[in-house]
């Protein structure tokens, strides 16, 4: 089966960050695609990205950006898929000015936005999986049997002070 | 056709934001229903509509909330499907507050945050659009009309003077 | 003497905080009990926690939560018991998340939020000591002779240079 | 019934908020008294009144504040009563720096902080009820209705665009 | 003479803030030219503009926007002329979120952030003014005209009690 | 008797905050000189003012103003008199910029900041006669009587509810 | 010659930062005490402290606290001496906390704020030398003899990759 | 070639920052010099600096500072040269208060501002580039080729899991 979730980020240095979603993706078996894409560096291929993503089969983008985050919305700008937004920590502000440049898209061009750094990047992965869930079944029941695992270890788990 | 999209919200208060959500529904067509439910004064409504939501036809939930905005969170802890969420601006911190209790989820939950107020709002919809339009071709193509139209609008009125 | 105070947090990662609420509790001799209970992965076991609280016997809840810190006040939406919020510093944000997701309920429902981090434990545990010492005076003479002692620690050791 | 709860503010000025505890105690029956009392321009009274509170029979003290706002703070200090901080909004800074002040105390001396502004003085007065509801069960009963009524309230209106 | 400053704005409603660049440039004599374009919803007529506007004897581009402001640093992305960004004041957040998305350019593409709003607006006008000043000596001139007359209005008001 | 305190400020518009300064040193019967003198627009003047106010007899500086708030800093760095800064309400950042700018001085370099807008204006007049006080005992004894009578004022009016 | 300046802070952890005054003062040759006084730990002892200086020949106050810092409002509201407060960098919000509390007086009671950390505990002493240095004049020429060196070591050492 | 950009800051301690600066400027051949310049210790060598950059063949002024950021503005002040600042990232606030205190500028006085830290180093050598190139247009090139190659690197390397 071809990538149905395309992951991109801004700068190799994200990689830490989205190395999260594309485990996430892997552990409910979601077929994707990983690729470095600077809305700054390589304006062209974002915007080639974006437009050709739809046709090649992709139903989601999961971008991940920092700092003056472009990615995201500009990626949302060229598509009419769902365009999910992973704020990268930034060194200097914590991933405020990320979170800001992602979320407060203007009205008419949605980017979802997930929280910053690892667990937005979780999450991304876990989103999708709703999204393209409803047309592929097989990745709606990965998602139920995730979740319930989080919640059967949480339940197994009561006391915080066991190592 | 049965609602395909929730819009939930904590308060009356909060109509005059989400106003703008359903509106945009209503532009494209897309069958909606809408209910003040309350994470804190009515947590049990919470929890019924959350799990209830998926059997009942709905695929995409939208919750507005402001301040210690809970709603959205604990919606999307009680469903699998995709849930929206809309920070409403509180009257003492900009919604500020309301931002980062919907965004920073932790990894596990997703909620798929939009900007504050009603760009946000408008935004929600349109997501949801891109969403339920993959299996609902027919708002796939309202989305698509949308989008032209707006930037026709852009497009036409290219001078910022004229009135 | 069964517990009085219940001390929940929404991950076994906070421990490293809540352990100060522990450790403050048992300094004052005041019965309590500990479990992680997660507002988004166990939201069932939440509910049913809070309601059955009163009826168990406990008088005061100390919920310790990071980020979209929704455990707290989740847990006053079903209780009538007093509810103390500890803000867990969360790894992006200082925990200024986690202090806004916890204070800014809504008219109707009350969390008492104290510090984020160990002063907040601590201070939980301590406040939770002036709430059920009214009805317990053992632990309201408990919590006089903690104050006086630290109190006499600090004019014991005016000079800020000594070891 | 001598009063109960000490309602105490730093400047005329917060009354507008504090108004709203009062309201809310009364529509609780919980008997009360009001006064300003400054911790900057009327340190001596401050020091007094909280050394005395308890012997006067007070069980709880609520005490507003705006901008530095120190009242709270040296109010606990100087008590073994559960002291309930509510963060008037400041002209300048919404209120954030009100918060921080009365939030941030270091470990020893806790404040049980409500949320900015209108919705932090209602509940301070139902914490204040919950505290004090142990002892009197009437109090305890009259906050059961009044939280059952803000149910009902929701429930029975359901429709946002309802007048 | 042709237009040597391009002024961009990503929405009409930012004429009232980008106003006051082209007011600027007019007491300047500096020819220019004025357009909306916006990055979100004309994300191809953007990066024509931006390419193009080299050859077509633009020197510095002037780019105003609010929100995820990505106006500047996409236009920044695509041409080598220096491009300075507007922050304009958006409703909720005061223009910090417009701040932070304009300034936080990653390391290889630069934008020349000026101040949120007005005073932003205005500058932007007279940076472009030294920046053009090189090869045009007569805007050089008007810039020192421009800055010894408001030295001299201070300078002949002294008194801030005058009317 | 010649001018004690310079009031400066960096335009007319900061007469609406620093009108409180002059006000509250009129009440105390402190002899000054008000002047606007523009960090930005007037860098030279600001370099003989600070130069020469010891010599004139002035004792200290009141310097207010907003944005990039340079003059108090910039005035501290020319001359050994105590600097008083006062950050004037920005119109965009509630005067955050104004604060930091002013009290985040290098080592080296001091300048006493008070609070933001007119509380900040009155308390430099204040923190002035304690300043002067010291070699001028009427204004010490000024000082004394003006806070004497705020807290008489307070003391006087218990009531909130009083109109 | 008996303490001019008081130096006081509100825990042995702050010492870190207020060492960085005394070694200045020490530098200048100003007499000072040092002393640990908590305002919420040991609030007599600050009452006390703050209503004797000036009788026991202090001229200045230095105060230096973390988080919730009350300590330099609460003793500036017992004296008429000026008191110069330190915001001590908390662990949670770089400062932005103790800042606040300190700097946002309300109008009456001022407190000359000084930058967060090692920066505002060295100017403290620097401000302190230039308020008693009216009445000494050799402490006026010491602070003289400073400022000229920090000018000399940057003059002398003009090239920043100089070791 | 004399020096066609200046490079200060406002302490050795700058310098680590400053470096990319540097480094991205002898990267594209341009000319610079490199000075130690204390706005608030040299005030009066800032000043002269300043107003003698012009006619000594600088074109553009590059002012790298922390915490109360000074430099840029007050050169700004005094020149009619583009100015670039670069905020230097403060220890404790993570270079907000370095941002502020540069970018808010007001009307009249334009500082081209830079991101926080690294990242507005290097884009202060480009955006020096993109200004200067006009009247030379070998460095119009060397931007260029740095541009494209940057491209070329992140075209060359699309997957992020490589080393």
């Amino acid at each position: 089966m071809s990538a149905l979730v395309g992951v991109i980020m801004g700068s190799k240095s994200d990689w830490s960050t989205l190395s999260h979603t594309v485990e996430t993706l892997e552990k409910l078996g979601i077929p994707h695609e990983v690729k470095v894409v600077s809305a700054h560096r390589t304006p062209d291929l974002l915007f080639q990205y974006a437009e050709e993503a739809d046709t090649r089969g992709i139903e989601v983008i999961i971008a991940g950006a920092g700092g003056a985050a472009h990615l995201p919305g500009m990626c949302a700008a060229k598509t009419h898929l769902p365009v999910l937004g992973v704020p990268v920590q930034s060194s200097m502000l914590s991933g405020v000015d990320s979170l800001l440049s992602i979320v407060q898209m203007p009205a008419g061009v949605p980017v979802a936005t997930l929280a910053i750094g690892r667990a937005g990047a979780v999450n991304a992965a876990l989103l999708a999986a709703s999204i393209v869930g409803h047309g592929h079944p097989e990745f709606h029941e990965a998602l139920k049997r995730f979740r319930e695992q989080q919640t059967q270890t949480v339940l197994d788990n009561p006391d915080p002070r066991d190592a």
